[in-house]
């Protein structure tokens, strides 16, 4: 097994100690997904009317001889399986249809209602889990902290409270980083690439498993108390999406337990609907945005539209928010009082007037959240190519993690020290007032900031009344949490960045709030109003969402009169930080090498034709096929997906020779019809098992033994199998003329994995898959476009 | 011309007298697409392996000889074209695109969201302008009949008033009854169903012209002036949409005027997606509320899922709310205050508490939304069943409008004289407060409902405070109301059935409250909080929205704490009233007759395959073909595509052998070539024409000539074209043995119009069009299930 040097916080090695059981599907996955990639040599295989049409403009062509380096932005692995959203429509599910019948329709219905019940409830009772440990352990940390910091501020022995700071903070953080580095890998950083990446039909490996929602839990619980500048959100999303697998499944591959339920939703289909579900609770759960998550898993989830499974996505984050609003008003000792203002992620705000003239402002803070956020993104892809490169080592990359945990108490024990910004004790509404070096009756402003959760910091710069900070104190915090929240998001530990980000951006924007007071001393300026558009500006300049972040902010502030400032300020925002870079979910997917397939196919690509794309020489297996010949193809070559074409004629014998397409079949079809041994020594007694059914698939989904691990012998190898009856028997097809965007379009709309390429005749030509057509991709920079082909690489 | 028997609600016929210039239009649109419809037989045209599989389990299959009952649900017209929104790939937009390169790709992009910019402004000076004129009318009229009031109560001569009144009414319903009667019968009801139809990719004729939107928006102002029981909602939204087909175009059919600006978008795939950005900023600008109008769009309309056009319509929303309260809050004299509550359609709601217990509460709500939302359904249903079938000429339509305005004015007569329900005058909002038989200082309270627009009785019964009505009042309004609502929808006038509903949801909700203040008297019962939930549950019922319904209550009431009641109450009126029926819009679309395509294909479908779909024989053209040939083909069938395959060898004339598939060229683009006279004497100089643009084809859309207003020479018809420059070189296509849903899939996901089935050989055997699709329908009934085959028909 190869070591795998990709982007550590979107797919990160396995240690070849602790992950064993996972060692064996990865290099599964190495080997079965080089899906025609390697092969792929664009050949010049035109027979067009007209060649003069054909050449590139403008498009940067890499070449295949260039070395890869790593943390390049132009590669595609090859490592990724794609998923199969296309359904068999074999015999043996005519069948099931015909014995089943409408009622078995009605009652899948239900079920789906009924598991999308069960992951909004688990998902909510998850996150509150998540919330409740947070807040408990870093009230018990924070408390004892200044209990140290008051003692020993008498005695001038600061020192004290600040070893003991960083020193909790690093034995914190290192727990959870530990079993990020150590155990599960792909828990690290915020889960959302990975769960966009899954939506959009990459199967990326282990990501929804329950182990990984285990070490995610912990890992954020870790982050957070550790005072990492990180949130909480992105891992519960990541975390809503894993309980949406598991349940929609009925099994667990962690605890190797099957419930034998729910068998009739083992499919790629039906399982990704779960999880776009289970993601838009995970939101829902994270923010009370019920709205909100159905938004956000549109939007930067879903590749398709459909208006029942949005309605059940719907049902799932009502059910979800209902459920944490009553374990939470429990909790928090207004049991049923489902109107709580304190259910809210960034407490209640009051509703702001606005004017028209107020309209340059609210561009000019969205240009700033956009200029910063492309800052961010930079300087954060910066540190992940540097990490990529040199900190592959897993120890390596838990004492980065301390490393943080460490520079990030310090932070905070200078700012509190330094700058000794003391206000009175009010009504202010934080929890640890440390006085510090304050005169009695006072307390240290950025100790109080300090000293809490970042949510807890983001409700502080969002309620806290005119006057609570210094314009200095303010300015650096900012400048030292920017800095701070992006070295963070990467790290070997699960947290999210909505939240740092809120806080920067609250920060800047309470900051600008007391600039623009000091240049307009004759007007008020509500601080509040400014910090929240700030908040919004500087998140939606990071992950560049609009309606989606709109919603969220407008659900988790209770308050939709703000509702137009902060929709402008997000669209001037994304605009300014389209111009420079891409979201940082995107830039890390790229990073990782994952065939994300865009919304759109790239523009003025019509001039590249389906031959062009195609891999080929094709692999293609008879319609009644000897038992030999398939365990000696599905061991020689990776690919996943087998054109079934027409018996050659007596003189054709290699396989190469193109046929007639008759079908298509998987590997794991081929694999499961190996296990079970369906086949006859008689080629001529076709299909005469008729147990066979649907089932015997769905047991084996979605991990298919290797073609390795099954005994066959020598005289097994003598039978035929009719493939007939198990194949799709009429696969969506293009022929070789077609131009890349039909290809896109028809990949994208149906959620292919394999699309056989025919010629005039109807005979197979080649195969296209995934990575084929993600490598063709478009580039825009500062008003300028163009189009680049990535190279595919098995290495990375 | 046949004479359309239609639901007059949603395509109503053309008068012969008025509509002269669109007869043509029409008559052309009748002879172009019963693709294939009546060709279709059914016929047994199978080679698979196994014919066992066939055979259809439980599906009502309707026999053709079935005599078509005027305002059957079970029939698709065949009257109803395609939008086509493949692209087609030929060597002139090849051309094109090398021609004009990335430069021009960043262009487009620009000038889209510049449209965008204008869409959004116009449409929200339109529903401006509506609003204003419906308001100022309004006020004028209810003052002149109040002073008409005072002034013969004291004389006990009421009659004069109700006289008054109800001449008033008849008066200005008349003006816009005529004008959608006899002048542009498409302009009828709220337009909602006929976007949905352009949205899903069918045309619906008149739709999108400007003479449409002149006649709906003076429509809608006396209707609703007029007193009748409808919301000028839907009305805006269809104008939205007609503003975004005018401006994207950059012509209009009604003016005859070609602005030769945007050419590049006249396409059907361009159009739709400003048209459906355009259906948004209407929900924007008649809500003010721009998320809400996203999701409406997304919910009821979209066929697509695209990130990129979602952020444009968001924008596009956003900038019609902004543009209309600019204008609004300067009219009410607050200019420039853009949180001025006065904005909101239904005044700002205070937020609500509510506990774990009151659950049970939202959920009867919902449950009795959805019961009466289906009666109301139900009953609107007989009434356009009866409306197809009697009331068909347009002076009867009139008639019946006008029947209507008497008939609400004297309900609201009726209500006010015998219902002696005085209050005392307070702080309330109304009006025109009147006094008629109630004491000094005191009013009548169901007079101030009846004496102000629907949208204003709304306001009241939402904020008025406890004890404003009696419950007997109420219950005969409920009553009143809800016959008169679903009695309006659907007459010969511009009007939507958002605010009827919410008016009548909202007063069966506080009368529910003060049933239950009554029950349990020792605690303190909101009304107003019942009202909104009842008015949520009602439209619920009627409509059978959720998401976007939810967001447009939240955003037009500015109040976000009341979500996860409101979210409660929608889903089980959805739930309920589904039990029952479909929504209002889905059971207008179905009397229609419209070819809707649902979002997914019929359960149980695998056994249906291509060849049983298809309709054949398939006439077809060569590659290179005699123009004689194909004048005499355009003019013999009416069909819109043509299959184009390779020569005939020599022996070979029957157009209907089946030929090896090269491509498809559409009716449109034939025309547009023997117009442009792009032929060659020799067949052998193919494709000299190297001045032949894309433009030549922008220039005549979305309206083509006939063929037999062409002037084609005997000389000219032994000329040759050689088809392969213009024609689509790689149409999708799929085998005669695909099953329905895959057929389906591919037809919905990508927006097909036609879609040629091909033999194992890659011969065309058969072609399948929207109709032949949309056919197989699901019908789902009090938990049952099933499929059944509509009839096509070309009479309806």
């Amino acid at each position: 097994m190869k070591t795998n040097t990709s982007n550590p916080s979107l797919i990160a090695e396995g240690n070849s100690e602790t992950t064993a059981d996972t060692a064996q599907l990865i290099s599964n996955d190495d080997a079965s997904t080089s899906n025609y990639g390697q092969l792929n040599n664009h050949a010049n295989f035109h027979d067009f009317d007209d060649d003069d049409l054909h050449g590139s403009h403008g498009v940067r062509r890499r070449q295949p001889l260039q070395k890869i380096e790593p943390g390049s932005m132009n590669v595609l692995s090859a490592k990724y399986e794609s998923l199969d959203y296309d359904t068999c429509e074999n015999h043996l599910l005519l069948d099931e249809e015909r014995k089943r019948g409408y009622p078995f329709v009605v009652w899948k219905d239900i079920a789906r209602w009924f598991i999308i019940l069960l992951i909004g409830v688990i998902t909510a009772l998850i996150a509150f889990i998540i919330d409740i440990c947070i807040e408990q352990f870093s009230n018990i940390k924070y408390k004892e902290l200044k209990k140290s910091v008051d003692k020993y501020v008498l005695m001038d022995k600061l020192y004290i409270p600040y070893l003991l700071w960083v020193l909790s903070n690093i034995c914190i953080v290192l727990i959870g980083s530990v079993l990020v580095a150590f155990v599960e890998p792909v828990a690290a950083g915020s889960g959302i690439p990975q769960v966009k990446c899954y939506l959009n039909g990459v199967k990326v490996p282990r990501v929804v498993r329950i182990k990984t929602l285990l070490v995610k839990a912990v890992g954020v619980i870790t982050a957070v108390v550790g005072g990492l500048a990180g949130g909480k959100e992105g891992p519960m999303i990541h975390s809503g999406a894993v309980v949406a697998a598991g349940i929609s499944q009925g099994k667990s591959t962690t605890f190797n337990k099957d419930f034998k339920i729910f068998q009739y939703f083992r499919e790629d289909h039906e399982k990704r609907d779960f999880v776009s579900a289970g993601a838009a609770a995970g939101v829902s759960a994270a923010f009370g945005a019920p709205i909100g998550g159905v938004l956000f898993s549109l939007e930067e989830g879903t590749s398709f539209w459909n208006q029942a499974l949005t309605w059940r996505t719907f049902f799932g984050t009502v059910v979800s928010t209902f459920t944490l609003n009553v374990v939470l008003s429990a909790y928090h000792g207004h049991p049923g009082e489902l109107s709580y203002p304190g259910l809210l992620n960034l407490g209640k705000m009051e509703p702001f007037p606005f004017q028209f003239y107020e309209l340059p402002v609210f561009i000019l803070f969205g240009a700033i959240g956009g200029l910063l956020g492309a800052l961010w993104n930079y300087i954060n892809y910066r540190l992940a190519v540097f990490r990529i490169r040199y900190i592959t080592a897993p120890y390596l990359r838990v004492i980065e993690a301390c490393l943080v945990a460490a520079a990030s108490a310090t932070c905070g024990f200078l700012m509190m020290f330094l700058l000794n910004d003391c206000r009175p004790l009010g009504e202010d509404p934080t929890k640890v007032p440390l006085q510090l070096y304050c005169a009695d009756g006072e307390y240290n402003s950025m100790a109080a900031i300090w000293f809490q959760t970042p949510e807890a910091s983001v409700r502080s710069f969002l309620h806290d009344p005119i006057g609570s900070y210094q314009p200095w104190s303010m300015l650096l915090f900012v400048a030292c949490y920017f800095l701070l929240s992006t070295w963070t998001f990467g790290l070997a530990v699960s947290s999210g960045l909505f939240i740092p980000n809120l806080l920067t951006g609250a920060a800047w924007g309470r900051l600008l709030a007391i600039a623009m007071q000091d240049m307009i001393p004759y007007c008020t300026i509500n601080p509040a109003k400014y910090a929240l558009i700030g908040a919004a500006a500087q998140l939606g300049g990071v992950v560049r969402m609009t309606i989606s972040l709109t919603v969220i902010i407008i659900e988790t502030t209770g308050q939709i009169s703000n509702a137009l400032p902060i929709i402008i300020t997000l669209v001037v925002a994304k605009w300014t930080g389209d111009f420079f870079n891409e979201g940082i979910y995107d830039i890390h997917i790229q990073l990782a090498a994952v065939p994300l397939l865009p919304w759109e196919p790239p523009p003025l690509t019509h001039n590249i034709y389906a031959s062009e794309v195609m891999s080929h020489p094709v692999f293609t297996l008879r319609t009644v096929e000897n038992v030999g010949h398939i365990v000696e193809l599905l061991k020689v070559v990776s690919y996943n997906g087998f054109p079934v074409v027409d018996p050659p004629l007596a003189d054709e014998t290699e396989v190469t020779t193109y046929k007639r397409l008759r079908g298509l079949i998987l590997r794991s079809q081929l694999i499961v019809l190996l296990q079970n041994k369906l086949y006859n020594e008689n080629a001529n007694t076709a299909w005469s098992n008729f147990n066979v059914n649907m089932n015997m698939f769905r047991k084996e989904y979605p991990r298919y033994t290797s073609i390795d691990k099954l005994e066959i012998s020598e005289w097994e190898k003598t039978c035929t199998i009719d493939l007939r009856p198990y194949m799709n028997p009429s696969p969506y097809t293009l022929p070789h003329r077609a131009s890349l965007p039909r290809l896109f379009r028809l990949f994208r709309a149906l959620g292919l994995r394999h699309l056989p390429i025919v010629n005039d005749v109807n005979e197979v030509v080649g195969m296209v898959t995934r990575k084929d057509i993600a490598r063709y991709r478009v580039w825009r920079h500062r008003g300028h476009m163009g189009m680049e082909e990535l190279l595919l690489s098995s290495e990375i």
